[in-house]
């Protein structure tokens, strides 16, 4: 099994991060790749970036679909998500949708750590989106802006608050940049942190093994 | 004041229908002017091609920016909206939001007629997108389909199915091309038929009179 | 065009600053005149006052329905407002259902700030009414009464908490006695600031323009 | 313990019907009274007739307040109950409201039957008022109007198809003015049908005895 | 009339309490006789706690069916209530449903007053269960845990807190344990608290002088 | 990796089925067994069964709790499931919840297909507790009752329905025991089927490799 994970941005630092961390829960079990985006931003913050990054996805997607048993869009906004699952047959899935249908999976609510304040009605929107609201806490974010691994104290103190102030139970890292820091998060939380990387893994990898992909009858059925 | 029609479309027969349509309400009252939209395909059907609109959409807005009032997008699935509301100080408008926030202050529930089967979810999904659920009896679609003007006993059926069927009090032209249909639609049906870019107009003349626009405090503020 | 506007309550003082504010934003695109309510309280306070100016409405609309072509209900909690839709046939637009819905087009979430905490929960129920509840951040109001211009500061505090605290990025003004205030708190506040006598003249002038009405054929049927 | 029944309207009849069928139930356990209400409509039908029978039921309110300990509001959707609430501390129990809450306790989901089609979107408005739409399975009415005791026909049929095609458990009588036609629907169905005034009374009797009243500290304060 | 209470848990003391305040409220209207759990855990605290005390229960409605005309579950997160509607013809009343939907007829919102901070999300789970969140303002507990009676300072600060920081209007006591409390507390607080036990004794007596129960028909069919 | 499916019917030959079915799924990645369970009845149908089968349930992951990495509870309602969560610190998955939200990521809406109508309500409770009926098409079963895979017809006429009818884009099979029809079925009808079983490995299986389970810290806290 051939997995293909689109990294919406073009930052070859974030490219590799996803790549260790997705090679590292794959394990050897299913291959893994990861794509950086041509043509799109170093960081995918806004709805601009999200149209830029669009046509080098699509590039991505047409050029590697016959190789490749499914596809994730790893950016916790899902970029163009509905998108890709209208114009490839293949699985598709985001890490924004995978980590929190998981977290609803494993305690009463969850809250998502974002990046900026700017950016906390943005995720509210895709939560929304997702039919995740009865299930989220919050979105918090450090009042100062910052990403992403870089930032770890930042987002520790967001994700304490998001537990004591906004009773959440579970953590959602809120960016693919903060990969790597759920397991040391959730250490020192008490609490499960998803990384959203691994739980599309989880998802991208079952589809494929038992068959399954979207659904073609009429809200992704395509130009086809 | 002046107002520009961004056709997300590359139609120039749909462009100039929107054009009449648009100058018959404005009547004088203010300019408006309609772009089509370079490098989109002819009809905006599939996500994709809500994609592919997006480069020729923001040139539009960027090239034009310094002489026009406020911006409307004239496509009923709103493509590229919050990218435009994001990157623009002037006020934007969506021809789905419009019509179907002034369809809920006419008639109790209203229902939106689609032009084909396939749509409806996608039509769904922005309903919820503007918290609209609530006040939508349904989305309609004639069960062969087509597109547009052409097609008005196919939509003149779906419409009835909802008014009886549905209990719709208003009828929402569900797409750009079915502009021109609303006066006659509405005399045959006994309830109110709004043209979203006639909506559109109104909401954007109003912002503009009364020195409103987007709030870009966080969801929309944008890389500035 | 000539558009009526309702002042529920009786006092001169506050239908002279309505006139003024609706005349200022008219300016001579349509006529617009305001009524005050006779028998009615001198502000509208509680479920009693609503009730109390019913048949002054009732009157009012009645008398001047042949004259005018629109009418505006000017108090935010929209008093009869469903009663009015019914026993005319011409539109009628209520200022805290025209200034909620269209703040829900200026941003992620908007507050409504309100004259004495007695009324927020009567307000969330107004919200609730409307199906707003997804798009409002909050209903905020001074910790002490007071009403109306005369305490710009208490609501100034009030909006900023809003804006703040509930991450609010539109603000309402909760009461036609602010009427002057948005310009003001709009550009301290640096986000969009709305009034409601002035958005319920763009609605009711747009729907004028376009031949539209409420729909007839249920809920605001009406004993014809 | 006294409790006045208020009717709506003005019809001797109905209240006649409505004192019989509460007497029957309160079987000399506590003191029941109905009152019509003077200056209001024979039948509560639209959004008028409800503000034209508002002064006579304050006045009946403020009357009997000294009397009385409690008081119903005898018309199914619950016509100015939230101003009843407000003038009086003693307790305040709407058909409407108790029955459909009760309801809600008997089974997955109910239905309202009410006496005409244009009615539905109204009673659909007043079981979104007490949050209940979760609880809906729908609201029925007859294809042709018609009122009350003496087409329970049209009733049954209307029960019938939404216990069928819209799964409801349970049964609500829409009308006050069809009291006494639950035992015998109920049997006739095999499913709990409500009658208001009933489900009302055991409301009142038990807050009266329980010391409980609305509160006051905000939503219904009161000018006081 | 004979109105049997289930205590699902086998505390002998707080089944006394139940008994000691039920019997004041029927004040001779009716018979009541609280029975505890046998087998059952002395607190039912945990989702294992209610699994434990079905058995018991179960045994206790099939001695006792003949005898009785309708049962009440007294433990406020209504341990096994779908089963007992499910397993017997009479009614079936439990302290949280009936406490919660007689809360929302007394004002804007409720909140509940929990025994411990681990319980604050299950109570949610149960008031979602009801489709009482729109009328929920908060559930608080105290900080520390502690249960019931004994720690009245607690719940009072509790109460206070949900009164001024989430704008509730009545108070639910969140615990059978917490029985007696209701008056003392709702002078303090100057709003309506509602006991559980009272609650469901209103509803359950109501229901059986009116001959209504659970519907059969579907959800609560049982194996019959 | 050891997996243990807890079977909440002590059905052998349902028993067998789920594990020829898992097994089939494994494919020797990891280990899986599948035990019935003891004191349970045969087929749980009822609120009653859910009851009976909570023994035997607890006792198996109590005696299994040290040899196995996950739990899977192996009947569509979720019996119990809150409570398995509650009592071991390793990853529970109902079959319910796992294949529902998994069909929420595969397309716009789903339907489960149920065994009878009368278990319809009880399935849409476990819809709406898990949060899902926004994405829910419906519920639908049979006319006639009937279980499990002997009625492969009745079970495809009512996908059919309600890809049809109802709109749904993938279809879940609402019971254990129609383990092996998703490939036919989805074949059939060219949507997704989704069998609760496989979905429940698939996240077990990953919440298990990347070390995650249910959060402690609250709801699911237990006695410990």
């Amino acid at each position: 099994m051939k997995i293909l994970i689109l990294n919406p941005n073009s930052s070859k630092e974030m490219t590799a991060d996803i790549q260790r961390n997705a090679a590292a829960y794959a394990n050897g079990a299913f291959e893994v790749k990861t794509l950086l985006t041509p043509g799109a931003p170093e960081f995918i913050d806004y709805y601009l970036d999200q149209a830029l990054c669009a046509p080098g996805m699509i590039k991505n997607v047409y050029d590697n679909e016959a190789e490749y048993d499914a596809f994730i869009v790893a950016c916790h906004c899902d970029p163009n998500i509905d998108l890709i699952k209208e114009i490839t047959n293949k699985p598709v899935v985001g890490i924004g949708e995978a980590s929190m249908k998981m977290a609803s999976m494993l305690g009463h609510s969850f809250s998502v750590v974002s990046t900026g304040l700017h950016s906390v009605p943005n995720k509210e929107a895709v939560v929304r989106k997702y039919h995740l609201e009865g299930c989220l806490a919050s979105v918090r974010a450090p009042k100062s802006e910052g990403c992403c691994g870089s930032d770890e104290a930042l987002f520790m103190e967001a994700a304490k608050l998001a537990i004591e102030e906004d009773m959440a139970e579970v953590i959602v890292l809120g960016c693919a940049g903060m990969s790597g820091l759920d397991k040391k998060m959730s250490k020192a939380l008490g609490v499960p942190v998803l990384d959203g990387v691994v739980c599309a893994l989880i998802i991208a990898e079952g589809l494929v093994r038992a068959g399954l992909s979207t659904s073609k009858i009429r809200r992704y059925q395509g130009n086809r």
